[in-house]
């Protein structure tokens, strides 16, 4: 075989999603070495798996984030952060993951090996096998460079009942973090606004905080605050229980920075996504508890009781000088494709 | 709450996949109504499945055929025909389905309300349920109206040992049907030849056709012969058996519309997809009982014993006239985004 034979080329064409030989190059030299795992047999039209113990959760996602890579990630890790923490926030334990590219013709294939060798890291690091592929070419000008479309299998403890259905009148709400970096990175990462901040994504897997809440008796329901950000979790709250939400706005944490793109920008933070986040809600007498797990942590170090669920409608912020507003459900979009 | 409220609109808008009010009305209003099932809970993150005995198998499928409906079909039946496809040829009985979207705006809400629809009916005639779901929309110009990527979870009895390994050489092969049907029809509804017919694309589940094999004592291997078409199927063979194959030009099932439109336009039916067909290889001895088997079957009517592999390497065709020629690799791809 001559060195043009294994030549990958400097771009994703057509050719290498059409199954012949290019798409078999792309796979077994650029997918495969930094997704491999005993469990990916890229041969094989299905994976066996092996599950350990548990009820099943399964649980799928898509990516489109634009651009394809931003401080603190790109959407390679993203696409596990986000799909790993659908399960981690459900109580379970993920093990595998399946991964569809929809790539775009003209995609640099250096940033193409970058994403995918990010991706197989953020894998490694949830400890979850690729166990699964696909990869499809679309033309130039019928894609955003590269989507991602991820499934994530795991195991839940038998009898962890988590649940919107499980909140009771009076529960406490906390946040796991600051809320808004990752859709104030990915916005400054366009750099359509002439902005340049070091404010990095806070895309990151959640399983540590959401294992650490998972021993705390009173725990009723955990959510990562993505599209929409944390006004929109507690919209799903209220309309979930028909009861209202009320936020606490002086201590539902910000970053400084975070915050100063917002007021320049006039963007609401409080509706912006992060990656890396959770909001649970606790029975009150167990709130404490759950702060101190997460405060012990490092990614849980500015974890705050934020609100209440309480009797009415709606979400109601209440501000530092003793009003109250309701928030709007999320209507226009404020920032598009940031996940 | 007034009509308004209630108001999907006449168009996919970017507000429709923000996670606020127009995407939950859209998950609630024409997703679920298509796709609901007591497993498919559309207010959590991740859903809990139950699996009957056996080997757990998973596979993943993404979509992207232009246009997005055919006659035989559309992308949402062809989805759901694809990805059980990859399961039943594994010897696996699908139970559960996910499925990610990726919308572009602008899309027409009817066109997308009766993909959903097919979608729904062709999971409910696999038997399976779709347990999960995530939808994304891209802007106009980001897309090709609609992507679609499944993962379908599904059992092996165990023991039930197939794959290209197991392949020896004097093995059988066979096909269940015509070839290429599923590429002309696509190609033909794409009205870009100025040529219509009457052939319709051949997706459809295949589980009859695989179930009906499994029985047969012998099998060694079955796959759908989709992108790069049979040809494709049969250089997977000689490249992962180190072997080779050799097909009889004059057996191969071609359907008379399906070689017309090849002879006019140039096409090799053999590197075309088939979304309904299975290609399988046997032990010679196996090799009538599944031909019989499948000729019970209505949708094995047309099969046939069309190859052996054998001594060598590469795929050769053997022609009527008693010459032979060897059949190249996939290259360019002659029919883009049929699937």
């Amino acid at each position: 075989m001559s060195i043009r034979d294994d030549d990958l080329g400097d771009t994703v064409t057509l050719a290498h999603g059409n199954g012949g030989r290019l798409m078999r190059l792309l796979i077994t030299r650029l997918f495969k070495p930094h997704l491999g795992n005993p469990a990916l047999d890229t041969e094989s039209d299905a994976a066996s798996i092996s599950l350990p113990p548990g009820d099943v959760m399964v649980t799928t996602d898509g990516f489109t984030v634009q651009p394809l890579q931003f401080p603190g990630g790109d959407i390679g890790a993203l696409a596990i952060d986000g799909v790993i923490n659908d399960l981690a926030v459900s109580g379970a334990m993920p093990v595998y993951v399946t991964l569809a590219a929809f790539i775009e013709e003209g995609l640099e294939m250096a940033v193409l090996e970058t994403i995918v060798k990010s991706l197989g890291a953020a894998a490694r690091e949830a400890g979850v096998q690729v166990v699964a592929g696909d990869t499809k070419v679309v033309p130039r000008g019928h894609g955003g460079g590269l989507y991602l479309a991820l499934t994530a299998i795991g195991v839940r403890a038998p009898g962890c009942e988590l649940g919107v259905g499980r909140i009771q009148a009076g529960d406490k709400i906390l946040v796991s973090g600051t809320v808004g970096d990752h859709g104030i990175a990915v916005m400054l990462a366009r750099e359509a606004f002439g902005l340049r901040g070091d404010i990095a994504s806070d895309a990151a897997i959640v399983l540590p905080l959401t294992k650490a809440l998972l021993e705390v008796p009173g725990l009723r329901f955990m959510r990562d605050p993505t599209r929409g950000g944390l006004a929109t979790v507690a919209h799903e709250i209220a309309q979930a229980c028909r009861l209202g939400v009320i936020l606490e706005e002086a201590v539902i944490p910000i970053s400084p920075a975070t915050a100063s793109v917002c007021d320049i920008l006039g963007y609401d933070a409080l509706y912006l996504a992060s990656e890396g986040r959770v909001v649970a809600v606790l029975a009150p007498a167990a709130a404490p508890a759950a702060l101190a797990a997460w405060q012990a942590l490092e990614a849980g170090q500015n974890a705050a009781i934020i609100g209440t669920v309480g009797v009415g409608r709606g979400v109601q912020l209440c501000t530092p000088i003793g009003g109250a507003r309701y928030l709007p459900e999320l209507e226009a979009d404020a920032l598009p494709r940031i996940c």
